[in-house]
């Protein structure tokens, strides 16, 4: 899309503004080993006000989590599932989750970012507000694509809502496991390798049973 | 463990009050097909102050997705897997959370919980404050336990908390996904066919590769 000038303008002072906010809420965790600056605090080390920190984060926890109040709507997903006809569309979902939530576009901030994730692990587990609608709407995507689109499916014979809500917790879970991979030794997994090692993994034997007594579980 | 009679009775009565704060949670948002119901109005339905409310549940969405502030300790986790030397440990603990958290000790709140996920799907998105927690504590748990237990490991030739991760958030995923089993059907998946179904969705063809003109990714 053609942006004039001014919207080119705009739109690199809003994300320098971003990157100043998580800069220094990421240098004031990784200073002082916890997460327990105030907004205050991060705003006056940023250079702005209260009110222009909540129109970029919702909360401070947002801020080092590089959550934004922005998000991604089903349509937005369902077109990232169609765009890739030649590939597992899981993949797709969580090669862009890889490279546009983890990377992102700024790579000061995501080594910063990966450091603070790194001293503190605590981090990757903190209530974070608008992660549960960006699952409810993978979620909502799969469903939908996977109505629309039936060639697509690996589970043919299983409902679509099973295999929608399959796709959507193993997606967060090879997300979050990207994640900790990238935060231990800064690089992301490849993501059919990941799949491979992970369904590798589940297949792991259960083990003898016991159970011969008759008893039913 | 022994109790004596007076510590019964009052768990009996902790566990009434506490189904009876859930009921009326669950039986408002059922009546109004909406989660809006607010404290104040669970509290009048359940015949119980704020501050009882409070004692059982951080918030209105904890008493909605069964949330209590109890939660568990790594300890507990790490007994749980050692307790079952026999089993694949990723079993032991999906089963705990099938039983001890989705089915729980009361069958009418677990009867009404899953009409209300059923009826109102994105409770099952909502930010769950103490899940985090929770979350955190499982991966502290596996750490410890693979640490402790290299013999239990199914990857030994990967970082111990390569392997931890990757045991936590697919043991988040497979709790997820016999939640929505359970919501759509009224069952619970039987773990090891769980398993073995997710494993065979993972092992999906990557399908064509298109990347033969040399592009890196």
């Amino acid at each position: 899309m053609a942006e004039d000038s001014s919207c080119g303008l705009r739109s690199r002072k809003k994300q320098r503004t971003r990157a100043a906010i998580e800069r220094a809420a990421l240098e004031l965790a990784l200073e002082r080993h916890n997460p327990d600056a105030t907004v205050e605090e991060i705003c006056e080390r940023a250079g702005i006000s209260r009110m222009t920190f909540f129109n970029y984060f919702p909360s401070k926890i947002a801020a080092l989590t590089g959550e934004s109040s922005a998000g991604f709507t089903i349509d937005d997903l369902v077109s990232l599932l169609e765009a890739h006809p030649e590939r597992f569309y899981l993949d797709a979902l969580v090669e862009f989750g890889q490279h546009v939530i983890i990377v992102g576009t700024d790579e000061e901030i995501a080594s910063l970012r990966r450091r603070a994730m790194e001293a503190l692990p605590e981090l990757g587990f903190q209530e974070r507000r608008l992660a549960g609608a960006l699952k409810q709407a993978v979620w909502e995507a799969f469903n939908r694509f996977l109505s629309e689109h039936p060639e697509r499916r690996v589970m043919p014979e299983a409902p679509v809502e099973d295999e929608a809500s399959m796709a959507a917790h193993l997606a967060v879970a090879l997300f979050k496991i990207s994640l900790s991979r990238y935060v231990r030794t800064s690089n992301l997994p490849e993501i059919s390798e990941l799949r491979a090692s992970v369904a590798s993994f589940l297949a792991a034997p259960s083990a003898v049973s016991h159970d011969a007594d008759g008893q039913d579980a």
